[in-house]
């Protein structure tokens, strides 16, 4: 069944603005790495433009308008790659999991140009199985890493590409790859032993090597620019996957800014408890802000003991003050605060006068990632893109 | 924009199962505990089922099915009511914001009976602008109560009724009521005061009064019994909003259970890191699950360093063991499981054996409530009622 969403015909009281442009710009910014680190400037790796979980909870009809210039996309399953095809994506498409697929699923025409990753027997089982003379899709062998959780150990893996190969022989395969995530992407020297193991269990075998990611791009360009492809995801819309550091301060352009108008304003005096549990006192006679946007749109519910707001022209930074609640939150705007119902406050992203409030400054105050924001806005959230 | 949903054509790899009959026995359970506190039984109070934000994030078509013995129900904004009258709902309505309303919205008939949270003067100016000879709302006068964020306080609040009070006799409004949310439900102590003052401040008022929820009624059944009306939310989903107790050890049903399929299982050896970051690391040699549902469906990232699952039959507890990831989440299954790719893990809710693993033990383990977990899950996760 399908949830309701929030009605465009009502003025939304919450909502997440996507700039597009700036997802454009973020991928030739990690192009540009890439060519300044590639030895060979001819061949810098092929850029994966990660778009799982409706493109990082960014709208994958909006984002896939800003991806002109990626050589393929990458979706979680296969159904993301059908709505993919379904708003006019033409070039490659990686699916990173076909768990529950049957072969006639693989097969259909409309899936395009179509690329697998391959991380277990019965992947390798379901590409034994297709039937030749149909599309055929490529297969990236994803090596297990340090993460232990998917993919063939070094015991396995040869052993696995074999079988591959031999698909690819008959002609029901029309290439094998091989695929790393890494777990520690963020160290440099992490990074540096994992590729190296990964290096060794891949050599002498044939087809392309794709290992890198947004944290990899980021911090270890050098490392990952002798690769075929790379994956950019986080990065692509604007957010550091690094730590101690923001996109914007990367060079990245935030995509997603948060929004939600203030639906009240009261006066508080000093001592008096805000919220549920009293959980805020105010320590001076204030203004306090109730914005339409709570745990229920998928704000972090305790965003509130350390996070920050954009208010105001000009823009200034204000606290949050006391619990998030379903539905609301709320703000301690400050004793000379002149904002009313209606006026707009920022949770993350891009406020009045260009200030800007990362989105990993937001989680950083909830003790996660940003991908965790971004990602997890419900579907009361509407989007809004340009 | 519609973001897309899970295909309901491809199997799930991760769902949430909503009980509807749970949710009419839990509405049954607090109609009787009301019978059981209250002075007159002729005259327990009615109860408005509160269904904001998707029905707690169980699916409102669904929901509305299992509501047939309230007296009706109650939803963040206009929008919500609209669609509750789509799916056929036809009892009174309460609407507990109207921000951004305009009069005309309110005329429209397929409203049917609505009743109306008036929490400011944006509202009071609104229902005085109500043409004369169309069907008239009811309103709810909010008192500002501890809470400090929505509401009129004391020295307003008769003013504010004496205005509402006025449209009703102009026949703009078919009644006015008065309204209080609790800032300390789960202390009786402190809501007897809570109580108290707002009883104060409606002393010699005309009109019915709505004051109990979830926290309330289960926990002050006696204080809550005098209303005229109560709002049952976290309650009718089988939850509790009381701290150190479960909605199974009140008497309630879980109305949700949250299962995602083991898409792959690894042997790891003692003392081998998984997940990113190395975050875990296998006290012993084992077996470890990954079940496809991660951040990115609305699991709470830091679920993992004390949540547990229900796996298996007979149905065992076995714990988190790593990072959450934003498609997948690591189970450390034990040295003996037998489980595979395919097989189904619980995270909230019944699992096999009818074994439950509560909403608030798994809120607990990430330090949050169980309202956060339930109305938290994003477009990604299929839900599926029976």
């Amino acid at each position: 069944m399908t949830r309701h969403r929030a009605s465009p015909a009502l003025d939304p009281v919450a909502w997440a603005h996507v700039n597009t442009a700036a997802i454009a710009q973020n991928l030739a910014w990690l192009r540009s790495r890439l060519h300044g680190a590639v030895a060979e400037p001819a061949h810098p790796p092929r850029l994966w433009a990660v778009v799982k979980a409706d493109a990082y909870g960014h709208g994958l009809a909006h984002v896939l308008q800003a991806l002109h210039d990626a050589d393929g996309i990458c979706v979680g399953d296969l159904h993301e790659a059908h709505t993919a095809r379904h708003h006019g994506w033409r070039g490659p498409v990686l699916v990173l999991s076909v768990w529950g697929v049957r072969p006639n699923d693989l097969c259909d025409p409309a899936l395009g140009e179509l690329h697998v990753v391959v991380d277990d027997d019965a992947t390798l089982h379901l590409l034994e199985a297709l039937p030749p003379g149909r599309p055929a899709p490529c297969a990236w062998l994803r090596h297990a890493g340090c993460l232990h959780s998917l993919g063939f150990a070094d015991a396995e893996y040869a052993r696995a590409h074999e079988r591959l190969h031999a698909c690819a022989q008959a002609g029901v395969l029309a290439g094998v790859g091989h695929l790393l995530h890494y777990a520690s992407a963020e160290d440099p020297e992490a990074l540096a032993d994992e590729r190296a193991a990964f290096l060794a269990a891949t050599a002498g075998l044939p087809g392309p090597r794709c290992t890198g990611n947004s944290a990899a791009l980021c911090g270890s360009p050098h490392t990952v620019a002798g690769d075929d492809w790379a994956r950019c995801g986080l990065a692509l819309y604007g957010a550091s996957a690094l730590p101690g550091v923001t996109g914007p301060e990367l060079g990245l352009q935030p995509a997603m800014s948060l929004h939600a108008r203030l639906v009240a304003v009261q006066t508080v005096r000093a001592g008096e408890p805000v919220g549920y549990g009293g959980s805020y006192r105010a320590p001076h006679d204030t203004r306090i802000g109730v914005a339409g946007v709570g745990y229920g749109h998928g704000i972090p519910r305790n965003l509130w003991q350390r996070g920050m707001a954009l208010v105001g022209r000009p823009c200034r930074r204000v606290p949050l003050a006391g619990r998030v609640t379903m539905d609301c939150l709320t703000i301690d705007l400050g004793p000379h605060a002149t904002e009313g119902a209606g006026d707009i406050v920022t949770l993350w992203g891009h406020g009045a006068d260009s200030a800007c409030l990362p989105v990993e400054h937001a989680a950083a105050a909830c003790d996660t990632i940003a991908a965790d924001l971004l990602t997890g806005l419900t579907a009361r959230m509407p989007l809004m893109a340009s």
